[in-house]
């Protein structure tokens, strides 16, 4: 747990500058999977409360009209692609294409249009093509939601920065196996990558911003 | 701060796997330059230690001919390539070419033949050639010193990993300005993204493999 | 030299599609530096020309307020990271940060707020920020100029395209230093990566879109 | 086609070097599927003998144990993932998961342990895990076989260079469906990417390298 003296540096430092939503909202969903949903597999914690709130964040930027982006994590069937990330974690080897566990789950299933990129590394953005999908869609801000927050949520959301976007992570959308990882990512993450918003404030920032 | 019901979850569901010494050794020093180093612009915490530590660790390098890399922050000097980076942390935009606060500490100069990349982006991979310059040297796994943990040393771990390099994150040798990230990062890390050693723990298990 | 035949093959099975303008316009001028427009070195072939045409493109692109952006190629002063590139041509080497023929020429001179990227490989977009600026910068469609067309001009626009930009090759404003690569670098790139127009046609298009 | 005095032009300024075997072999397969086999779809030219000379290249590879890697285009069955590749030439857009002309051809089909990349562009290795999977596969130099010569065989081929791998183009192993465009990619990535050897001549090469 950061306490306020670390606070404190890292605002005489001049770290947590706000960085407001510019241009079109995309909105990126990773790692809503089964197996994550589990707590016997990957799950655990506040993943499925945020699950639960994504659907309605899901709904509306639908309805908005946003670029809506998922991602899985998917190893081939003979385990060719098994890599680093595999050998830390063996277990991910199970998440292959077919398996129920690598299936994003039901409250959250993409529709037609929606991207589903495949990856075999915590960052979305790695070895995909997301990064040059949301820059033909036109996407300036990107709100993430998903799972793990200290995991492939906080990879995702320091490549969409790199990438140029501007990372908004939905804070009660977001969650993790266990709190203290959780809420350590979010200290970090405002600090040095990200807006963090609750669902209905950043709802209510687009609707402002928006407005005629 | 992580608790041990914490580590049990983690523990059962398969994480932080030892990744082991594989193929080559090279060094990466992230981003250990005078304004990292000093409290007063972006240090303080225990980086000033780590930078101390590492001195050995790469004399050590050198001597065993590890191919050796640094990294630095560097904006241009009309802040052109300002980015979302330097939108959340704007004093970054002070690490020009020229600025001391961008030159590598003293203590750690690079020497001829040793690549420097200079980034705008917390990982010392992303829109650099660091990775292609570690693969055309072979290098295997990846020792990793510099500041901060919670920020650039993690983001280039997990790249690292991303890329096929098997991260080692060497504890004593990676510093943050405040202790909780450093310690929730080392802790997220080791899960999943990098094995975690002492600098002299970690020569020692090199020394052991390689020995005749 | 393609033949009417071949032409047919790629009409027939559906190749160069126009692309169209769409989305904000982007400028990209591909390493015309000193070295490359000097026959003695690396220039050449129809680059003088190109260059000379390239001075008004650039000057209505500064009018109009589009991003520009400018590579370099440039390898560190002690050849630490010479790379496979500059195994297959060993004079790159000699582009040095401060060596004249590193320099952007005169008559192109980057201004304020223009982004400069340095490079050890053909693309403008592989190891630098430049996909992620031009992202940012909410760029659309990207306009090429540079040298050469088969090299480094190529590579750039198959990466602008992965990248999600829509690339147009300004036809007068690159060069190269043999004229069959030229042409059929051309003819390829019209079929399958980008639009390929004259520079007046781009400009007059340009009015023409944006006309109120 | 090129002249001999061009040929001059490349010679005098130093392109065109040879990069030789350096480190472990790797074999990467472009795009053998049914789609750039059949002359009705997207095929022709001298494609099919390519294919029929890889056979035994690959039979050598896995004879030698090198890591071979496939490369698909595959587009979403919903064609949400449509890019600026697919605008330029829209009947990729067939080239779905299941679709007969995305299956890599029986003759080299893939056998367990191989990689296959699915890819939206023209390099294998863009948004691809290919260049993590032969880094951590240790591999050096890379043969490629595949299609077509002036679309996805040199786009992987500049791009294999840029990651830090040695590229070989097996010249009777890649095909394209005009010759004036193959024999034009030859000549240019011979300058300044790749090695370019009949199938024999580097299988004999190899051997006499690796010879006790």
């Amino acid at each position: 747990m950061t306490h306020d003296a670390d606070h404190e540096v890292y605002r005489r430092q001049g770290f947590g500058a706000e960085l407001g939503l510019h241009g079109n909202m995309g909105f990126l969903l990773v790692d809503f999977v089964n197996g994550f949903a589990d707590p016997a597999k990957f799950g655990g914690g506040n993943i499925a409360p945020a699950i639960e709130r994504s659907r309605d964040l899901l709904a509306q930027a639908r309805a908005l009209r946003w670029p809506v982006a998922h991602s899985r994590i998917v190893f081939a069937d003979d385990g060719a692609d098994a890599n680093v990330f595999a050998a830390k974690v063996p277990g991910l080897l199970a998440l292959t294409e077919h398996a129920p566990a690598s299936a994003i789950v039901d409250a959250l299933a993409p529709v037609a249009g929606e991207l589903v990129v495949r990856k075999t590394t915590p960052s979305a953005f790695f070895g995909t093509a997301l990064a040059a999908w949301l820059t033909a869609h036109g996407v300036g801000t990107l709100a993430i939601a998903g799972c793990t927050t200290s995991g492939c949520v906080r990879a995702s959301a320091v490549d969409a920065m790199s990438h140029g976007f501007r990372p908004v992570i939905v804070e009660d959308c977001v969650g993790d196996r266990a709190q203290a990882p959780h809420r350590a990512s979010l200290f970090d993450l405002r600090q040095k990558c990200a807006d963090v918003m609750m669902r209905d404030a950043l709802l209510a920032a687009v609707r402002r911003r928006d407005a005629p």
